[in-house]
């Protein structure tokens, strides 16, 4: 039997209508803060992305060649591919641009639990602002997208600059292991990487920057940087709008394209997967041939967020099966229209069967049954069974459509 | 500078929001014919493609392999996906299942206007009910998505029976030829083809069976098929409902998997590639190894949909730019989310301009501004300005809510 490919993902009808809804939910969040969705293509030139994140990411990427022979990839990710987009073809366009994404990208991951190897992202970028309230209204938005799903997380938002400033001196090379070490929160790694180059000294001021519990604190571990002001401004505007957060200036990001302001989101209810948000303001379009524009964006981790609600209810709908005799059918299929027409799902009855069978299998999916005989084509009626209580009444199409819609449908 | 691959494109977010609209037209009429939405991989075993189409369709395709070496491809089609999907795990639905999908698909195409490597299928399957009447219903459910979309279209409705009857003692090699230039309506290559075999006293009761204006008709040109009383109920039923068809029983269909009943829609408005539907009767889950079922569906091109619409009017959106002097930033956000959750798009200005500068860059986007400076702040109220007449009046939150509300947003 053929089977999907390894690590990819069927999705029956059940689970695609929670997952449209919550998209639904994340699109209409970022339309109010007025983010508008673009669309870039599903695969790109290879260059794009080892140009973003080097050539260590090809490793993970579906890399193939078109018949032309250029190498192409599956994107990995999607804030390269819009900043691309930016480059060719939103220059023109007055700053600063909001944008909101919602995409499938491609990993090569071992599968595991919350890993695929298609995932979607809902994401957003914000290009040309660069200022303290820039950032935080792009924090303010993912803020406000995860709290519209419902889903419980914790949201740790940091700088990159104490960091750095603790790391400055060091060879980029050794301050690259450093941080991707603090970015894994591989306290291990990290003290080993230290004691091999002779750093043990920073083991203290480095965990304690993770553990501050607020901005001042920061600057009296890491000593005083000059994006100061910009940090603390930023922070105020969060604090000022009462956004929950804990101020983490551990976050390290593994992506180097990051220029300050970092942020991640974290589900609570989900294990060692649990990080459902990242994002930072970064430095993006001159790598592509643009100009070296200020921005910042975050993607969600659409598919955990799905994993974290576990179940989305979904308003009521109602069904209703149709059901004729076989000289009915044409008025049957004028009926089933008729409430199509009033927006009510109408299933007609294709198995040639007796009106017996015809009512059983409408009961696997629908809540009414409306029956199609002789008698209602002669009288111009319907008869309207409820299948939950098995009351019949034969009346008017137009009443037959209220008393359903009055039921309660979506 | 990087740009986007060959035959792909980017979207804007006008364009997008067009999409979306068009898109979610499609999936609520198929939704109230309870059609419900599914989704499968972007890329899936080379094998399942091969197996339904023939070793010839692996030119157009997206072909990769995987890191263990196993042959993956980007999807050409949707069908065989669904019915894979099916056989892995549908089997236990209760039948008929009626499935629908919007789905990104990929082919190697000379890039030409109306053709793209990565273009947009909207489908349904229905699996697992073999009467006219289930027939009838997916071209039903194909012409009314159709028309909710404001195209204007030609449906054309057919059967392969009769043709095969025609070609019926040919070798398969010479009737798959002879078909294909069919399908293509390639009047003089169907010349050559029936010529070089000796076959031309076939070229007329092919040419007549294209031109036949009735099911009848087809029956005198092409003599009685055992399958006609199934056909003529097909086509009485289309009747029955006033679908406005052209029978056309020269619709051959590249794809030999069709058993029956074949449909195909060609926009109005479009020139060689006005093809937007094609559809039919087929059995397919037995080749990826599930049981051997009566199937029937289509796909719609979504781009060339999209094409000959031109554009698409959206409801009308207010939107509010919210401006503010230094020290009215935490209102002014305040503001902002007020509008926001009342489901207004409002945007903050993020420049840290003066409010003239902050005004005039609203006006590229909004039709009123909220002005909160010093004194708003005092009196908790807040200007509002209507960007089109000029005029501005301070007011209460809530009536400056109701004033862009009632205005009209979507």
């Amino acid at each position: 039997m053929l089977q999907k490919p390894r690590g990819t993902r069927d999705f029956l009808p059940e689970e695609m209508e929670q997952r449209r809804s919550i998209e639904q939910r994340m699109r209409e969040v970022a339309r109010r803060w007025g983010y508008r969705e673009v669309c870039t293509p599903d695969f790109e030139h290879l260059e794009l992305f080892t140009m973003k994140s080097g050539e260590g990411i090809i490793q993970e990427m579906y890399v193939f060649e078109d018949k032309s022979g250029r190498k192409m990839t599956l994107r990995p990710e999607v804030t390269a591919a819009v900043l691309r987009m930016y480059v060719n073809e939103g220059r023109v366009l007055p700053k600063p641009i909001r944008w909101c994404y919602f995409a499938d990208c491609f990993r090569y991951e071992r599968p595991q639990k919350g890993r695929y190897r298609q995932f979607w992202q809902f994401g957003a970028e914000l290009i040309g602002a660069d200022t303290a309230l820039a950032e935080a209204e792009v924090i303010m938005l993912a803020d406000d997208i995860l709290r519209s799903t419902g889903v419980a997380f914790d949201l740790h938002v940091g700088h990159l600059a104490p960091m750095k400033h603790i790391l400055s001196g060091l060879d980029p090379a050794d301050q690259g292991v450093i941080m991707a070490c603090l970015d894994k929160h591989d306290r291990e790694g990290l003290e080993a990487a230290l004691a091999a180059r002779r750093l043990t000294h920073l083991a203290e001021p480095l965990a304690a920057l993770s553990d501050c519990s607020s901005v001042e604190e920061v600057f009296e571990v890491a000593g005083d940087v000059p994006e100061r002001a910009r940090i603390e401004e930023m922070f105020a505007i969060l604090d000022s709008q009462e956004i929950r957060y804990r101020p983490d200036f551990g976050i390290a990001r593994g992506l180097d394209y990051y220029t300050g302001t970092v942020f991640e989101g974290f589900a609570r209810n989900l294990g060692a997967e649990n990080q459902i948000l990242g994002g930072g303001a970064y430095r993006l379009a001159h790598l592509f041939g643009g100009d070296d524009v200020a921005s910042c964006g975050f993607a969600i981790g659409f598919d955990r967020v799905m994993v974290s609600l576990g179940g989305v209810e979904l308003p009521h709908e109602s069904v209703v099966g149709v059901v004729c005799t076989p000289g009915a059918r044409g008025r049957a299929l004028q009926v089933a229209r008729a409430f199509r027409e009033a927006g009510i799902r109408a299933e007609a009855d294709l198995m040639e069967r007796g009106l017996a069978a015809q009512v059983a299998h409408a009961a696997k999916t629908a809540e009414f049954v409306v029956i199609i005989g002789e008698r209602e084509v002669e009288a111009g009626t319907v008869t309207l069974k409820d299948l939950r209580t098995g009351e019949q009444q034969e009346m008017g199409l137009e009443d037959a459509i209220a008393g359903v819609a009055g039921h309660g449908h979506r």
